[in-house]
């Protein structure tokens, strides 16, 4: 299995994808596969590109891509879609978007898309941005729908995060800008031909007025179908990761190591535990006693934590 | 605290108000309340209505809200907002819709915001449905933004799902479409006065046409903010209600409490662990190892793990 982990060292894409999706899959192999590779890991920088759907996001990254790659750079996505958490992807397809950069081999892109498991998603993509990276893919940049309390999460940590607005979406999108304002390090209005451009912008600068502290994200205009401000918005990144890492060193780094382990601790520990003190059967038979009020969840987690032993 | 619960029993809308805020914050009284609450719940219909930013569902549950109040019911409704994740609602202030139901003791609205606690948004949520639920509100409304998978989790477990899509949206709507396609018991096509009406209502046909098994979610059209088609999709939801119910009585139920007790069990033994094993600074500086690449997250989970011993 190291020799997976050798041959993705050494560029082999086809490795790269195959390790990816046993990290995905969850397979018992995963964490040697972590293991070997994470000591390769921490050079590339993460860019996080969030927004709501239809805000056009998947267009921008494209266009994004094809900057990194007018510089050589070897560029890869992690298209985190949570949408698809209970079909798979299966009735859509697969992604179809991105297919100018398909036989390129300087970009590596993968779609994120986990079934119903609490936290795997946030799990799984940041093993699939370690592997990338170990993979000497650099940037790499993640994708993700920025309305849930998950991917809010996962784009958190990134060394930089653009968040994606687009101007004439209802009254909950003023909603989202609150929740964003502070994980945003730049601002895109993208497709910004349309009406209410101004706008948004305005009421935008408003809001981060308002906002405690110094840090004021620039707002950027695209439109990403015409490939339009696709080139100040790569200097905005490169200048707000720079500034970034002058204010405060490795403090995402720091961040993101946190809740990786935290994450991955806590799922290793309620495997063990349930499957020790609830084997079988028993799982079933305790929550059926709780759907029918027989007790409640609070003792029921207490009996079983009594028999959890710390040394 | 017991007496908390009581007056909440006893139709004290301040009581629970003070209670779900207990809940949300995490306080140390928290399950005293909810077991002592427990009992008291399993009454209550909980219906889930989720659809993307922009596509008009709190106008939507507004309208619902008001068809109940016509049948007399009592009615709680749970906002999930999860876009507030980190500025805590602050910046723009609390939800200011549903005005026309504030001062009607019949109705209680609750908005739930977490902090990026991991999976604290979920618990917090069901937390506050329990609590309206033995407070005697029947229906429930839990309104969520349909994309995150959090969101997603929330709403599935709910004993009926409304997914409220608007035409016109960008291309991502066809994905989330495939991904909610399975936890759908019926569709809302709101502003279905606009363009595109009737496309993006044959898409959903097809889709479902497609889709695996034998349920065929019904599909609605309305025009929330003129209050039309409100009563027909009232009665989808009863209708859907009552199928579901003579298909597999309490199955989501079953989830519902399996769910939640592996959430509550996960979060307090990853509490119980980290505080025993990895007091004070200790935490932190293991952490700094593992961004600094000596050591890797699934090695140090192992370490910490190799402490813990199921009886």
């Amino acid at each position: 299995m190291t020799d997976l982990v050798q041959r993705l060292l050494g560029d082999d894409a086809q490795a790269l994808a195959r390790a990816i999706s046993l990290v995905e899959d969850h397979s018992a192999r995963a964490p040697e596969i972590l293991k070997a590779a994470y000591p390769h890991t921490g050079r590339a920088t993460v860019v996080g590109v969030t927004g709501a759907p239809g805000s056009g996001k998947s267009t921008l990254v494209d266009r994004l891509v094809a900057s990194y790659r007018q510089d050589g750079r070897r560029i890869g996505v992690v298209a985190v879609d949570p949408s698809s958490a209970f079909s798979g992807g299966a009735i859509l397809g697969d992604r179809v978007r991105m297919q100018g950069h398909a036989l390129d081999p300087g970009v590596f892109i993968r779609s994120m898309a986990t079934r119903g498991h609490l936290g795997g998603l946030s799990r799984a993509t940041n093993d699939a941005i370690d592997l990338l990276d170990a993979a000497g893919y650099d940037p790499v940049l993640v994708e993700t729908v920025g309305v849930g309390q998950d991917e809010v999460e996962i784009v958190r940590t990134a060394d930089v995060v653009a968040v994606v607005l687009v101007p004439g979406m209802g009254d909950d999108i003023q909603a989202i800008k609150a929740g964003i304002l502070e994980i945003a390090d730049l601002f895109v209005i993208n497709k910004s031909d349309r009406e209410g451009a101004d706008r948004l912008e305005a009421d935008l600068q408003g809001a981060l007025a308002l906002a405690p502290g110094q840090r004021r994200p620039r707002i950027y205009r695209t439109v990403a179908v015409r490939d339009e401000g696709t080139a100040e918005l790569r200097r905005g990144i490169d200048e707000a990761l720079a500034a970034g890492r002058a204010q405060a060193p490795d403090a995402r780094r720091r961040e993101r190591a946190q809740s990786r382990f935290l994450a991955l601790l806590g799922e290793e520990i309620l495997e063990r535990v349930t499957t020790t003190v609830l084997p079988g059967r028993a799982l079933d038979d305790l929550v059926s006693r709780i759907a029918e009020r027989h007790i409640d969840p609070y003792s029921a987690a207490q009996g079983v934590l009594a028999r959890v032993e710390v040394r």
